[in-house]
């Protein structure tokens, strides 16, 4: 099942997608608190704008180096536990929204991402648990500034700029995680390509690391971390993230100025 | 003029110290979003629990190595740029809540320290304005698990255990920076001692900062940097910070066990 959440002339709603009608279903309220009860309206796909499916109430976490080969393209290995670091929940934008470049960076990198959502507070959850606290998967761009990530040290700055985080176009409910793939092109062009199988820390093992330092909250968001291929997006570009039942997020790149 | 979060028989209300009554002054919301109407009430202050005057709905941003005998005795120089990181808000605790000693973690310590917070929507904002998104100060211990710290290399782990980001006890509207002091005690001794008027940048210089990265929002909060003199903390101990007219954030520290 693939969620959505998207305004319809002045109204902001959920909404269920119909994959064979190329429509929505309209619910009531959020699912993940609210459950899944329609409204009964129905709206084409093709009059809705899609919006980053969920805004987090406290936090983004994100993995650092969980890819093999992105690791070693970083000049480092994947770290033996997860590498967690935060993006704001202010850092969020949705499907289409643009990806600024701000003044202070030079070069400003895209990274694909899957983007686990959670559903329920969660704290010391095991892995074999992890599912049942994990409300569905989207997309992530973790847009980064790197000469700030190398200049700073730490990462908040150089991951944390206002538009540095899209998510979308949907939830969905499941994900393939044995043949999934992960894809990320700019203006057309393949950048970056993986397999979710490849992972080093897979989504149960980072859940439970996770929530054995903060309490995740329903709404929270954690990203993965990026394969190889990593690199510059500049003014005019538009940079698509693809990973396979998920469908593509795709996003526009402006200068701020 | 000090505002207090506090909890009343089943209630949790917001109210304004009179200090010469020992009683708040009940009002009606949140004073951040909804000014200063009273309810009528009054309450002893003795009867209320006092709370995290704030929940940030966004973040908690930080400013590390910002006194420069602190940066000293981590082994570096105070940045040219205030170095920002973040701790979420589910770190956040108030006023005589414990402190939970993670079990990942062998050495845990204190790091007293100004905080700021924010009253408006801000994005960059010049110092010259700073004033005018600043709600208030208050005091934040940044617990640190420094083992943690140094062996993972980003310090969100380290800095993001619940639990991890005491505030209180009180939001005061004015802070004394010409003649303030900050001090952090362990169980009655005084481990850390600071002037206010020696932050390597200033709280107008790290609002300016810190909104040119990140869309500041109502209730963020920024805490400033620790002066020299950060220990460790095990359980049993009591940490106290003061800060001069905004008083002292008193936390117990207990084991996770």
């Amino acid at each position: 099942m693939k969620i959505a959440r998207f305004s319809h002339g002045e109204t902001i709603s959920f909404g269920i997608i119909d994959e064979e009608e190329h429509e929505l279903v309209v619910l009531k309220a959020d699912p993940m608190f609210a459950g899944y009860e329609p409204t009964g309206e129905r709206v084409p796909l093709a009059e809705a704008k899609l919006l980053a499916p969920v805004i987090p109430r406290s936090k983004v976490v994100a993995v650092g180096k969980n890819y093999h080969d992105h690791a070693a393209e970083m000049g480092g290995e994947a770290p033996a536990e997860p590498l967690l670091f935060l993006k704001p929940n202010t850092s969020v934008i949705g499907p289409d929204d643009a990806i600024v470049l701000p003044p202070q960076s030079e070069r400003v990198e895209h990274e694909g991402e899957l983007a686990v959502v959670i559903g329920r507070i969660a704290k010391n959850v095991s892995e074999a648990d992890a599912d049942k606290v994990i409300f569905g998967y989207t997309i992530a761009n973790d847009v980064t500034a790197r000469d700030l990530q190398q200049r700073d040290g730490q990462w908040t700055r150089a991951k944390g700029f206002d538009s540095f985080c899209p998510l979308g176009p949907v939830i969905s409910t499941d994900v393939d995680f044995v043949n999934g793939t992960i894809e990320t092109s700019v203006n057309g062009v393949r950048k970056q390509e993986g397999r979710l199988a490849d992972l080093v820390h897979s989504v149960p093992a980072i859940v439970a690391h996770a929530s054995s330092v903060f309490t995740l909250l329903p709404g929270d968001v954690i990203l993965t971390g990026t394969p190889a291929g990593v690199g510059p997006i500049v003014d005019g570009d538009t940079v698509e993230v693809t990973i396979s039942g998920l469908g593509v997020l795709s996003n526009p790149v402006r200068s701020a100025g």
